[in-house]
């Protein structure tokens, strides 16, 4: 299968930042770019050559991007079976594919999917009703994290119980919706694989990367993770199976909980490029974007390779703003420090307005450039 | 003096491919960009913020750009000096200076700043009249190369002159306009120095690169350029020496002969990023456009390096459009060959289209990926 040729347009719903490193890169392969965001002045209809702003679930809207483009793609994994009718209808290729986003898209079929692959995650019960709560709570030792099976990120839809009735009134404050309940898993460290996988099957992984949050959203990504080569290799290993078993085409990210004995279970799948891929764009032969988009368009993956020893990168949120602008002139002083911002107007707090990355010869020296620099652009 | 901060609006004029990769690299640090060119749909107007298609000299255009920027910058260097004057009037930071265009787009003045810094270039005549080509074709030996003095680029408004004859016809041919007559040089080949350089006066230089080209044209780019250590330096420090005595701001190329016993003359200057740094998008650490945007913002040059011990650049040119679509699907057996398409419409003959970039251990190596892949593309 040759891969659609230059002149092609790319669609790609959703416009914040991920859809607009996307849009860049396929620009400069050639390519035309059609995006679909309610948000007028999105990050990505800035720089797109056919911004369509209205939602997401909107039939005419998705009918004329199913009309403009030959391939489809998506910055999140929330998109409703019906939203995908339109591009089946006018032969759209559709990637990840209608499998890989289902499945994504709900914490009980992802975990299932994963399982069944004979690979672990923390033990999980499905909730579907009340009744399901009190017997799930028991067998995972009386505590856990409820989350909602579907449309849950950074935190949103999820809390930790200890109880019956914290239990109770969690599924009840979530609606009462379909949900899973995780138990506690006492992990070491938090990582991510990236990962890009072609319409030929084969598939590329990036160095595992050392994730740490602060309230639930990504803080710092380091590049590699400092984990034991076996538990590195088993991460890369069972990403890969899992796109095999997803059937995908694009780039992915698998989450993992590292364990103190070096044990390794998945905790969930962005099929998608992703936050902890972002310093992939300053620091790999290939960003994330690059590999997610020419796999997209059909072209082969390319050997996902650093070119540091060592990377790091730190998310820049609203909340940074809440002194005023930051004292941008300070980053003069960090030559291997590069910023990157996303052209968001409002910087609200808890929202993604930019990345600093940096590189290094060491991972702790990576770690504490990105920080130092955050430090000084925020004020200490 | 601070840097612009994020949010500032960066002028462009021009919108080709230099200007396209301008306003991505601004639009990635968080600036907008306001782009001028007369075509509606050229390649730096499909990603920019602020469009403006309206003719270069348009009065009521600059005055616009002039009031949305905070700093202007080109894409050419042939910019009138009254094209200048709305910018100065409304406080626009103009990067490079006045100084570095008006001496960049006159042959007379560049070749004699060039000179008055105790740097060679081929002997060379002002041709202002007719009666001053008999006296500098004979000083000259006979021989030469008749260049206007002013807006010849890629071959046009040079031509060989072997006779008073042929010299006096090349120059009416010209319309009598102001021209340089420079001796014939017997290079062994043509280099350039892609170098930046701050607000504060630092200046950053990439290794050396080799050129070839082909009606004029840049075809090829290798780097780093296969010269004795001496030339390289020699070539590296002279473009240091010439980027301070312009007070340039910005990134610039400096062209180069390299003669058979070693010596190097200048050729010319490209105020602005150059063809022949195309290469550093995908094999630097930073490219010549994040080097030539970030200083014209007024941040500090960063290390201006290769992260590859070898590559190598090849135009796309109209040219191979001429039997028809190229065979893109071929490129998919070079992974690392990287493909570049400006998103021009129509490929005409000569028309600069994209271009290829490849890296490999060894000069000779990417030479050879770069050209096997091009020949892929349009058929051998």
């Amino acid at each position: 299968m040759a891969p659609l040729p230059p002149g092609s347009i790319l669609g790609i719903l959703g416009g914040g930042q991920l859809g607009r490193y996307m849009a860049i890169v396929a620009q400069q392969r050639g390519y035309q770019v059609a995006t679909l965001d309610p948000e007028p002045n999105a990050p990505a209809h800035q720089v797109s050559h056919h911004p369509i702003a209205a939602p997401y679930d909107d039939p005419s809207a998705l009918d004329r991007l199913a009309g403009l483009c030959q391939a489809v793609t998506f910055e999140f994994e929330n998109v409703p079976a019906t939203s995908l009718e339109p591009f089946a209808a006018h032969g759209v290729a559709i990637r990840p594919g209608p499998k890989a986003l289902a499945t994504c898209q709900d914490r009980i079929l992802e975990k299932t999917l994963i399982n069944a692959c004979g690979i672990s995650t923390a033990p999980w019960r499905p909730i579907l009703t009340e009744s399901d709560i009190q017997p799930a709570l028991e067998s995972l030792g009386g505590s856990g994290i409820l989350k909602t099976a579907r449309s849950g990120y950074d935190g949103k839809g999820q809390g930790r119980v200890d109880s019956l009735t914290s239990a109770r009134e969690a599924f009840a404050r979530f609606g009462s919706v379909a949900c899973v309940l995780e138990g506690i898993v006492p992990f070491a460290m938090e990582c991510s694989v990236l990962a890009a996988r072609d319409v030929q099957g084969d598939c590329s992984t990036y160095p595992v990367c050392e994730n740490s949050h602060s309230h639930h959203i990504l803080d710092i990504t380091l590049c590699p993770a400092r984990v034991p080569d076996q538990a590195a290799a088993a991460m890369r290993e069972q990403t890969v199976r899992i796109a095999r078993e997803l059937e995908y085409v694009g780039h992915l990210a698998v989450e993992f909980f590292v364990l103190p004995d070096g044990a390794v279970l998945v905790n969930e799948i962005a099929p998608r490029p992703h936050n902890s891929g972002h310093l992939t764009i300053d620091t790999a032969l290939h960003s994330q974007f690059e590999e997610h988009v020419l796999c997209v368009l059909g072209w082969p993956v390319r050997p996902y390779l650093p070119i540091h020893p060592a990377s790091a990168m730190a998310n820049l949120l609203g909340d940074g703003w809440s002194r005023g602008e930051p004292r941008w002139q300070e980053l003069s002083r960090f030559p291997d420090v590069r910023l990157h911002l996303y052209g968001k107007e409002s910087a609200r707090p808890g929202r993604k307005m930019g990345h600093l990355t940096s590189w290094a010869t060491t991972v702790e020296g990576a770690e504490a450039l990105v920080r130092e620099a955050r430090t000084a652009l925020f004020g200490g």
